[in-house]
């Protein structure tokens, strides 16, 4: 085949893909992660219950495949916020206060349980392992510029962010989130020397 | 029937009870929480499996049973640390310390899965919102005491507290855990006041 034919084929498929992704996504945003169904998606996304199925075997890979955007989408947000600041300590708190805010609202989480099923896999994996680097070399950085505590590894101040911020979850609103930002960051803060 | 007969029988139920339990814990913690059987329960707690099945109807009741015996040690040991400090900055460092030694050894939650499943139920809810109070009723004290900041709740400190000690489970050993123990309290401390 020609390679401008095969290159149309890819270009439809990724769209269907993507429309169904986003059939979903919408839906999950309406009624909930539990109450999806692959004839609601496939009618949403406008297209054959046999056409989906030939993308997705099952709702599992649907719903896998849009968790795996969710995760996608949030890394580029925390890059991005990262990106914006310039001054280490600056970049470290943006990536901390949009990483708290995303915890607080993971869209279409509200289903605990089938949650906890979605928060496997090997996708999820990479993602945290993302993160954490991400964190963790912010942290250096930040430590390096001498703002915050340089005696103990990037990697374990990292670690305790990370843990510190999943409490966003149980938080009732954004200043909540805000203090407990700030209570984080200040768990950071370096220790003052003694006067010479 | 008389009431010393009654007495004889609750307390033979309760030894059984007991035996039970001690057996599954010593399973557990020899080839982890997936592989304990209702035969191997029987076996070393040297009862019949048909008795056995008369005090716990399957594996999960009993496994339940355990947890929550689990559940019940640890929070008489945080009770134990924070009656053994007078002093209120000593109160709270000392549960926040015993809380993150146990969390990073959880004996027998091995298997991560299952685990989860456990995590469930009543009985951890209860626990768990027993935990925040003593940790929030501390954090009071402390505040009171100007040991630490008094301008966010001591409802909100206590949920960062306990959040960002689960960090101690990816930690390697037990100094990175008191390295953990110092930034959370770190994160605690009064703001400095401007000088007048």
């Amino acid at each position: 085949m020609p390679k401008l034919w095969n290159d149309s084929i890819e270009t439809h498929r990724r769209a269907v893909r993507e429309a169904t992704i986003d059939a979903t996504a919408e839906l999950i945003a309406e009624h909930g992660l539990l109450s999806v169904t692959m004839s609601q998606i496939a009618e949403r996304a406008g297209i054959g219950r046999a056409t989906l199925y030939k993308y997705f075997p099952d709702l599992k890979s649907v719903l896998d495949a849009w968790h795996e955007r969710q995760i996608t989408t949030h890394l580029d947000q925390l890059a991005q916020a990262r990106d914006h600041a310039s001054h280490p300590d600056q970049r470290l708190r943006t990536v901390l206060q949009t990483y708290a805010r995303i915890t607080r609202h993971p869209r279409g989480h509200h289903d605990s349980e089938l949650a906890a099923l979605m928060h496997r896999g090997e996708h999820v994996t990479r993602a945290q392992q993302h993160l954490h680097a991400m964190i963790r070399d912010l942290a250096a950085e930040a430590a390096q510029a001498g703002e915050i505590r340089d005696d103990i590894a990037p990697d374990e101040l990292a670690i305790y962010c990370l843990h510190a911020l999943t409490a966003a979850s149980s938080l009732p609103d954004e200043p909540a989130v805000d203090r407990l930002v700030e209570i984080t960051l200040a768990g950071l803060k370096p220790l003052r020397r003694p006067h010479p």
